[in-house]
């Protein structure tokens, strides 16, 4: 509606962008400061409905609250570990890396909101803006009302704590699969980030459980509860910083839970190789709220085809790990979208009342986990299933076909080179077959172990190529081309990241170098799915 | 002397600094040619020799031509491979990148150059510049001669053929052990590469002997015979690209020969991992010129300690396994500094008159480069030592810290990260020995063959770790921050390139800004050097 906020404190009510870009936006455009309310019709339940304690919704004085940094990891050491006598940049510097917000921003509730939003006028906003039924009309200001905005922060380097915990593999004890869950909250943290954590502790005390009866896995485990998750990543990414090389070469996989319960259904993400992976687990689980049916037959109730999400957020811990490595990864949860997110009401009572009152949800996503993890670190071949990389890949770039007809930008490149990962992965899938049906006939011998070894690094390492050494354009430590949050949503890119901000600036001001660094990134995508491919094949030029 | 070449042609004489760089100066400077000379003084063995076919000297006439290209690969792929249907730059785009030379240049000979010389007129020459006893005096000019400088090239795109042979391993088919050497010349190429192409033929040949014996090796030998080197590296430096992710992952070192023999006396260059297993080579082969000692024996003739070179220049085919990839790697020859250097004088009558008369030199670098591949593919335990590269490394930093005396710069992160390399690095040593001790009394299981690998694994990839994704500033393609050109000569730089780098700027500018830039280089440095240590030693933090 071109409203100049230039000079101004911004209201923003909380939507589908993640706060940090909402502040960013505002920045951009000249304002001087940031309030972003909870706009009841977005998070309260509708007009006439209850609230925490009554029902689950948020009450009118609920603040969600969160970081609203853009980066990933520790602002004063970008791309290296924050450990130890490490260099450090200072605060000027880390500034002018442009992740950092530069103005001062404050989250506020419905309540505060509501009062703000009555006293200013200006033009009415557009419908699809308006609040619920009790909302005041949305007018965009500027003022009349002045806001005093006095903000008191303080700005301190602390030390923080990940706890590693690990059951070393017996035979491939240099092969990591890996569970990661945050610990920090804002609060009291019920559903983020204690179901996880709970889940977590739970999976490690069954797997105890297990090495009492005997068993140990073929593949290290490794179990990491990470700090300053709501900081930015930074427990995490501090840490796959640290370990990159060990990591990039060692990594089998990393499962992530943030939230493990918020309500009611299973959601799942990942890298699509571990997609089929994750529905043969949900195949096995009880549906907690339902005894006569699987998790997997209550998954697809409303679809043929279960719905996995991709992993291009910056949303949890599982990002460093695919964005800046390439490890495959999953993440999965019960609920969506709960109302008291980030507030105070996320507590032990909400949980127990309306989040998961029988904290069967909780069981089913700590089975679901724990066999996805148990499966990838016993099964002699890695479970993992590139046609349906190239399938997701495939769909993408159709996607993309549409949206860039008549742009003249060449897509060749990328159907030429899911066709060859296409090809790899069948070749791999018959490889495999032919050994374990060899196997069933022969002792195995001493070349079938390094053979063995040959083909699970191959799946495992295709995943790695999808990774360029040079990054994303202006944000370099996103090293993943498939995966990666766009420039102005932190929760996730469309298709491509570097594809989907080329063609967001080109789109935007539309010059012929603009389109033609579309088509570059189309290419640099291609080309890693080309590495991948010979990955995936074992196959030299 | 502060002469103002620009818009003049620059009369340059060959010297230390790569022709490419000359040529880069000359236009820095606003020149608007170049014609690069071969000096008698430097070249020609003194006034009173005789030249060739009487001696070994290059004639009046004698033109050493070269490549004045900047970069490595084909510089319309910068970063990825020129093959196929690819994305490649337009020539003004190509020419943007700075590594291309823009002004034309010429390379002549003495005669022509000492002509042009007598027509110079204008300040005397230091004496450390002028040339021999029948040369004029060398002034600086500009002019007064004027100088018609007419080129007329052409610039085509054509193909390229690297031919790749393979053997493949037994026991580890997917880790790979690498012999390469180029086949392109400038004219006849006797020398440069035809005596290196005759080895690599050779070491074929008396591998072929050995599998008709019933020999295979353990792991997968592969025979590189490269196109284009004396463009850029452009075949290897492709190739590299193309395959990048399957050699980061399966490489366990890159052998160069380029030239084999180009006169007398054992020179040698490696990767400082591989220094014990070169040495050990050379006391396994008899002198070619003398037959009562080891090539060991003379080469250590003029000094206690064996003098191993680095690879840190680009000229030659290591350059990308090296610096783009981080693959340990040799690189040997025969000679040094031949005359007839890329020059029509480089033939068979040369060679045969006065680079190896008896082509017992041939066959002594043969066998140590055969020696020296068998132990890389057959040795359970890759013969890697880490001790000598921390070595190494201390001694660089050693020279750095008088360099760079009361500059403030801190090079404790260096010294800390150093080490801790040499802590891991005995503690494979010992972990190595105890696997060796243990499996002369007990049977292999199956399980020591994942050890053995996992131990492999570390010492391989220690090298990898020594990489930054990032790149070197301003100059991404190279990985490696220890070995690496520096900006201002393509042969190699003093210490570490990055560090190198920025004390040039920096005491060329000597802003407090671009000191603590080599501060930062120095932290980057130390970086690699800790992750290098994290994977010697095979932990996580």
């Amino acid at each position: 509606m071109k409203v100049n906020v230039s000079g101004n404190v911004v209201l923003a009510k909380y939507g589908k962008i993640y706060r940090g870009d909402i502040v960013e936006n505002a920045y951009a455009e000249g304002a001087i400061g940031v309030l972003i309310y909870t706009d009841r019709k977005d998070y309260g339940g509708g007009g006439d409905a209850k609230w925490f304690p009554d029902d689950k919704w948020m009450p009118s004085s609920g603040v969600q609250v969160g970081s609203v940094y853009n980066g990933a990891g520790d602002p004063t050491t970008p791309g290296w570990p924050s450990s130890g006598l490490c260099e450090r940049l200072s605060d000027d510097d880390a500034e002018k890396g442009g992740e950092v917000p530069l103005i001062p921003s404050l989250p506020i509730s419905w309540a505060d909101g509501d009062r703000i939003l009555r006293s200013i006028d200006g033009q009415v906003a557009n419908d699809d803006w308006q609040g619920g039924k009790d909302a005041p009309v949305y007018k965009v200001g500027p003022g009349p009302a002045i806001l005093n905005l006095s903000y008191t922060g303080k700005q301190v380097i602390t030390t923080i704590q990940n706890v590693i915990g690990i059951i070393e593999g017996v035979e491939e004890p240099d092969r990591y699969v890996i569970l990661g869950n945050h610990r920090d909250a804002w609060t009291f943290g019920a559903v983020d980030p204690n179901s996880g954590t709970a889940a977590l502790l739970e999976v490690a005390h069954r797997m105890w459980k297990l090495q009492e009866k005997g068993w140990k896995p073929r593949r290290t485990i490794i179990f990491c509860n990470w700090d300053a998750e709501e900081y930015g990543l930074i427990g995490s990414t501090e840490w796959v910083e640290e370990n990159r090389e060990m990591l990039a070469s060692r990594a089998v996989a990393y499962m992530n839970v943030d939230i493990a319960v918020q309500g009611l259904g299973f959601y799942a993400s990942a890298t699509p190789q571990l997609d089929e992976l994750l529905i043969k687990a949900t195949k096995q689980v009880q549906d907690p709220d339902n005894s006569s049916q699987s998790i997997y037959q209550s998954w697809i109730r409303s679809s043929e085809n279960p719905k996995i999400g991709r992993l291009g957020g910056g949303g949890s811990d599982y990002s460093a790990f695919v964005q800046h490595v390439g490890v495959p990864a999953t993440d999965i949860s019960y609920g969506e979208d709960y109302p008291v997110y980030h507030s105070m009401y996320d507590d032990f009572i909400w949980m127990k009342k309306f989040g998961d009152p029988k904290f069967h949800r909780h069981v089913a996503v700590t089975s679901i986990w724990g066999l996805v993890a148990l499966q990838l670190a016993d099964e002699e071949f890695l479970p993992f299933d590139y046609l349906s990389y190239a399938n997701e890949l495939q769909r993408s770039v159709e996607d993309l076909k549409i949206e860039l007809s008549e742009k003249g930008i060449k897509l060749f490149p990328l159907f030429n080179s899911i066709k060859e990962l296409r090809m790899a992965a069948t070749k791999i899938a018959n490889e495999i077959k032919v050994l374990q049906d060899r196997n069933v006939w022969a002792s195995v011998s001493k070349n079938d172990h390094y053979k063995v070894r040959e083909l699970n690094d191959r799946l495992m390492m295709a995943e790695r190529a999808f990774t360029d050494r040079e990054g994303l354009p202006g944000r370099t430590w996103y090293k993943h081309l498939i995966f990666a949050p766009s420039k102005h949503n932190d929760y996730g890119s469309k298709y491509f990241p570097g594809i989907d901000d080329a063609i967001e600036k080109a789109k935007s001001i539309n010059t012929t170098d603009l389109w033609l660094a579309v088509q570059h990134e189309v290419w640099r995508v291609s080309r890693v799915i080309k590495h991948a491919s010979l990955v995936l094949s074992g196959q030299l030029t």
